[in-house]
């Protein structure tokens, strides 16, 4: 469903051309500093712009609506939400009976029985990682001095990352990328055995970003053609500081200490200039389809930020559950 | 915590050598048959023997505590428990003060502020893996003719699985390997915008599994070097059939009625008969760590089955929120 | 916290004197009708302007800002927002010290380390309700041909409702009152053991309401007084029927196909023009507290909508729990 | 569904006359002593043995299966078991076809399609509750020298118990009662707005025990013929202590520091010896039925250490989600 969190929750809703997009963050911290403009740095780095991002620029002004007074957080539901204003419906207006390859079109129709809002992917949109980036905003606030940083590290297959992009806007085309993301001054201890170990949290995050197709952490798929006594990373330390990271941060699902590091695989963007074929569902045979639009060549270029987001969000929840159970009776032994 | 999915629900408790293992499965349709018999053909997968699997074998006997009547589910929870009996507490005796690299001796001690049970790993044992299986049987079962079928495509970097086991065997040391998953005859539509995507909730349950770093779906990372007009796959029918499969049967976060295809990453055994380096955390010198016990040198042969099992328990749980909303208002539009 | 229901899911969030007051339902069905002018009614119904009730008058205009689209519900998340217009905040602004009896005041202070927004209760106020009518009339929509109904059947321990109000009114003080809900067309079956009974999903969310201090089904509080053989209720036909409602129509914590009744005890509206006696929490001393703002006498009257909603919230999700576990095993046994 | 709360998670499983009952505890602290001797004196409150209460005597013995280790609680999840010994089910054969009046007979029937155990009520049987009192057992050691008791004031409508029990044996009937439940030492602050109110998880829980009608804190519905005046309690001091306690110790839906008191009503027990008419779902006539079987005259001679346990159950899971939210930045405004 639209919610996710155990203590934590975000609520998201909207879609791509409603009036609005928004997201309810419930269960943030009281007595957060919390105005407006500090959502305007991470929005910014998630706004189209730069060669390779769509040309729909928003100008995307967060609201808030409750949760905070004299400018900190109350302790009640926060509500932030974004109006949609440059909105062109009539772009997508002919796709109805041919769904784009790659896209929820058809999928989301079936699901829900041709109610869907289909313009411009409706809830299934892009769009709606506003909403993640804004709760990332408030989970990164909650976390204090855990410092998260998402980067771009290779897009079509190379690290040469503005050529790949030349290359694929000149083809009418579109490429993958991949980001990876490193936390560090997590604690040891976030995460929870059996269902919330910190690999599940985060990838479940991860992967309600459209276009994420895989997650590593640490050595990842490496590790699997790796022997164990060189993957086994020697504790250094009685902190659990460990020499090498393969594990990426995390053991048994909880946080070691160690930087937490993973990646995330983007597929390309679905949405491209070339002519593709697609099937017409009403008239069950095969057309040419032309998506107009406006598209990124690259989406992968606008993910890191909602990369940090999600960990953020993440860590925020695990680290409310670390804190929940600290009662009279968490003596450590001896 | 120990709970996880939103209509099928699975609890599960257990020590590696405490009393017993089990699990908890709420929200199991009734009238389904289910007999202890049904589960020893995955137990029987899951369980050592194999070369390159432990020679701590267990009978693994399961026994149905509630939730059966007649021979058929009746609705309320089932619980299936196993009595561990081939337990060695003494192997894991000194481990307390030196805990084994790659392992959650460290971390748990901390967050469970020394009370956690450290024999075998305690709760977080890879034998709590049993429980899995377990409400993976009855989660086929609920499922009807979705097929589900895991394999090992890879150990040690290679294909020849049987040399790479060898090798590893000779040298004390463990590999790690890669496991594909592949279920057919999910239809159309299973999966739950935002953020109960098919592959969050898959993906959650995999990491759940020990051992597992990394989960990829349909090209997964290889989606990060391909063009758009390559990656998107054509749909070739109005059922949406697609002439290729890169998005691994789930577009959107929904099933698209193609096959559903990932895999997933399984480190090496972290227990290995090498002689490694550690801190004594008392002294808070390095030490040299020597883990007797009885470990697999590739785990990896033995997560199949359990792979199996979180895809369906996901797959159980998207199906019956897919169920839900079919009130009298859900007619399809024209 | 803020949200509510296993499939039907309501967050609510918004303060008194914020910006807005607002609800996300997550969950709804796609394809049914809803515009704003369907919320108009049952606002009104809640919305002050008789005796008795305060003169504080809000338009209450609702805004859907997501989940519909050609005037149907898309299945993606509803969110309703209400401006906050007619707002007097300079009434309160006295009290942060001077807790009002009967009011969040002072534990919300406590509990939210003093960052809540006290204006008018902030997140505690009855304000909120308004989210909850909202809800209300979503879920009456899903539920189809169930018929719920409530009202005021006692008052200031009278039936001779008006003549109560004005002499409470007179006198400046306010009266309580029970509130009667009957719902019907209610299938057999909905409620779910253990810990989902139709009673305690009802009696949650109830509590929830500012000012309901009790919930009784049936007879209640009676049955604590009369022989199991009156109380029982004769079942007279093989649908279920029975010849008495002693049970409110829930057996076993689950609807039994008779009409549901239930009550709820409103307690008196806190805020009274009566002086009243406080601690005064800087000085330590007790004062004298004269709580000028604009209060309802009888609170009880606008909460018979309030009641109406939160039990087609409750009827709503055990639908939807009812509906999900109906898969291809599910043939009645013979 | 068969598991409750956020935090402090209770899942229960099993039914009345199959193998074994049982309780998965998740979220227990660790580090609290536990042994299964702790959970002797309140299963020996609840077992049955006194006039007034059933034949049927178990020995309750539970085995704790997981969860302890070196008698203290690990933060694994608890499982405690009950073997069902003493188990008489020809008593229950005729009734499948003949429902009795004010149990779950019927709509467990149509609700699972047939396939429910209809033995002794199977999973809807009041011997669950023996589930309950065993989390109970845990969560009062969580919740340290919150102390609290719940009696029986009042069966068959008079507080001369012994009396009433007595007639009702003589006539083959059964009455009910009102227990009162009494929590000391809960301090300012336990429970969540909107949803998470205090009134609103004990309501919940108390609700889920089977006979429960009715529930009422503090006045209850004596509250709603009382004046504001009369009503409010006057805050005497700054800790929140009032000189009244109509609240029940609970304002705004969070605990105020005062007794928490509340009250719930318990019906007669549905099985009587006298004759009843009931319909032959088979046949479609009415008959008469005679309960055979074991039951009690007052089923509410047993319920005050189950709603203490419930209590138990909603007072700690509350007190983690007021844990939780410590963070750096909750630091009490000035």
């Amino acid at each position: 469903m639209n919610t996710f969190g155990r203590l934590f929750k975000t609520q998201v809703f909207g879609e791509s051309h409603g009036p609005f997009i928004g997201v309810v963050v419930d269960g943030c911290c009281p007595g957060i500093p919390l105005l407006e403009e500090d959502f305007l740095a991470d929005l910014g780095r998630r706004r189209a712009g730069a060669k390779g991002t769509t040309p729909r620029k928003e100008e995307d002004i967060p609201q808030i609506t409750s949760g905070v007074y004299q400018g900190h957080t109350t302790g009640a539901p926060l509500c932030i939400v974004f109006a949609n204003k440059n909105v062109r419906s009539g772009d997508y207006a002919h796709l109805a009976s041919t769904p784009r390859p790659g896209h929820a079109d058809l999928v989301a129709n079936r699901r829900f029985g041709g109610f869907n809002d289909p313009r411009g992917g409706g809830h299934f949109s892009g769009r709606l990682t506003l909403a993640l980036v804004a709760a990332g905003v408030v989970a990164k606030k909650m976390l204090g001095n855990v410092h998260i940083r998402a980067q771009l590290i290779e897009a079509g297959g190379t690290t040469d990352i503005e050529r790949a992009i030349d290359d694929a806007l000149k083809e009418g085309d579109s490429i993958g990328g991949i980001v990876e993301c490193r936390a560090n001054n997590v604690p040891v201890g976030w995460g929870e055995p059996f269902f919330d170990a910190a690999e599940s949290v985060i990838s479940h995050l991860a992967f309600a970003v459209p276009a994420i197709k895989g997650v590593e952490f640490g050595s990842g798929f490496s590790a699997a053609s790796m022997k164990g006594s060189l993957h086994n990373d020697p504790i250094v330390d009685k902190t659990g500081k460990t020499a090498s990271n393969n594990a990426g941060g995390i053991t048994g699902g909880l946080t070691n200490g160690n930087e937490l590091v993973f990646r995330v695989a983007v597929k390309p963007t679905s949405s491209i200039a070339k002519k593709q074929r697609s099937i017409n569902t009403k008239t069950n045979t095969m057309e040419t389809l032309e998506i107009k639009g406006r598209h990124d060549a690259c989406i992968a270029l606008r993910v890191p930020v909602v990369i940090e987001a999600i960990t953020a969000m993440a860590l925020a929840d695990l680290m409310l559950l670390f804190n929940a159970p600290k009662g009279t009776h968490t003596r450590p032994r001896g």
